[in-house]
């Protein structure tokens, strides 16, 4: 499981007096955008060449999390389609309090032809290689 | 069908060059708060007493929405439970075509007992009365 | 004045209970983009060319706003120099009462130098042009 | 002079590709908010009772910052008033460079009274004796 501590902002506190629930959004982004730097390497730019593009989000959420609390986002790859990867990721107190779940979907996309393409075997190995040695802590 | 217009902003671009995938939940608040207050009217407040809270969310994101797009957020009730709405949620460019559909669930929650509780009939029948009238809109 | 409503969003109430002081910033972009796409036209692209960048900003904060309000920003060019163009922006309500007040200086920025450039004389007069066709409303 | 990295996440790069001018506020609230967690302690809460809050606030933008660029935000208390504190804010990259400098000021407030009070002795003593604990680092 790769783990990333979040660093809570003030404006992410909503009106009901805690992280609102679309903020979570942007801790997922935080934990995913980490793990493919640290699984995949520099190769991968977000705005050019072949990438991987969200398609598609899912999240439950269990309990509310507060200015003052300390959370992690953990991040785990659970699925390698043909074209696709299928990413779990929670949010997590330090008391081991699972605050949201959630599940994204990215897809390979090209930006130069406006399509998706067969996942490189090299990201899939990368990804597998990543997962397995993330197992266990 | 409740439709009601997005102001985009600037800063709700990403890096990519479009909408966020993040800020879209908060279009579909923008959308789902309006619908509560035109449905069920001044009566629901969001941080005391007997409320509405969203437990989960899904979201599949079709294309992309770019600065100077118009687009509208298009909210239906497409099942009430025993103790939870289910609402769907479409981002609609003036072209009509769809940029995202997001599913959401929302479960009665009572700050005072800190539990859920049976959907009150008023809220049910205003909720079915408002969603026939938006029928054909 | 160049006055344009806001939409206000669920998640710009903070853990206050009132709009966060730093999304007034987002409001003050809402106004500002209008006010140059009304006043110099479809030729100001953001991310390349000549263009306008942010340079200073500042804001006093007078009186909050609630997530009900009905809120305007409203824009004015106070100064045009050599290479940067001064402008003043208000939250204000429909009462009148000014929630709050900011300048903000954009300087001309050229992306290809990556220099700033005289103040091309068809910006000053189509930008004086603009606000005094303002005057009065 | 307080110093704390800033976790970037995706959402805070524009279409311009940098960070967005605004959010530029919310690094300064994570390193405020820290700040007087540090000097003052635990006493302080944001909604009720006796509290500092944001009337001004400036900043100067010098240089861009990028998503996989490294910063903390520098804190500085550089004057105590009767009623108010001025605080001076820097972002800067781990190569030095300044990125954006802001100065804000804060007032007193009591949420009871809804006035503004004279500056507790004990508070100026814990700035004091803060500041000067972090002069040299």
């Amino acid at each position: 499981m790769h783990k990333i501590p979040i660093q809570i902002r003030f404006s992410d506190i909503d009106g009901v007096g805690h992280v609102n629930n679309v903020v979570y959004g942007q801790y997922f982004d935080v934990g995913r955008l980490q793990y493919f730097h640290e699984a995949i390497g520099e190769t991968m730019e977000w705005n050019k060449g072949k990438i991987l593009v969200l398609v598609r989000t899912e999240a439950n959420y269990f309990q509310p999390t507060f200015l003052n609390d300390t959370v992690e986002v953990h991040t785990s790859v659970v699925e390698i389609g043909d074209k696709s990867v299928k990413m779990r990721q929670r949010i997590v107190g330090t008391d081991g309090s699972i605050r949201v779940e959630g599940y994204s979907v990215l897809s390979t996309y090209d930006f130069d032809t406006h399509k998706s393409f067969p996942m490189p075997a090299e990201w899939r190995n990368k990804l597998l290689a990543f997962e397995n040695r993330q197992t266990g802590r």
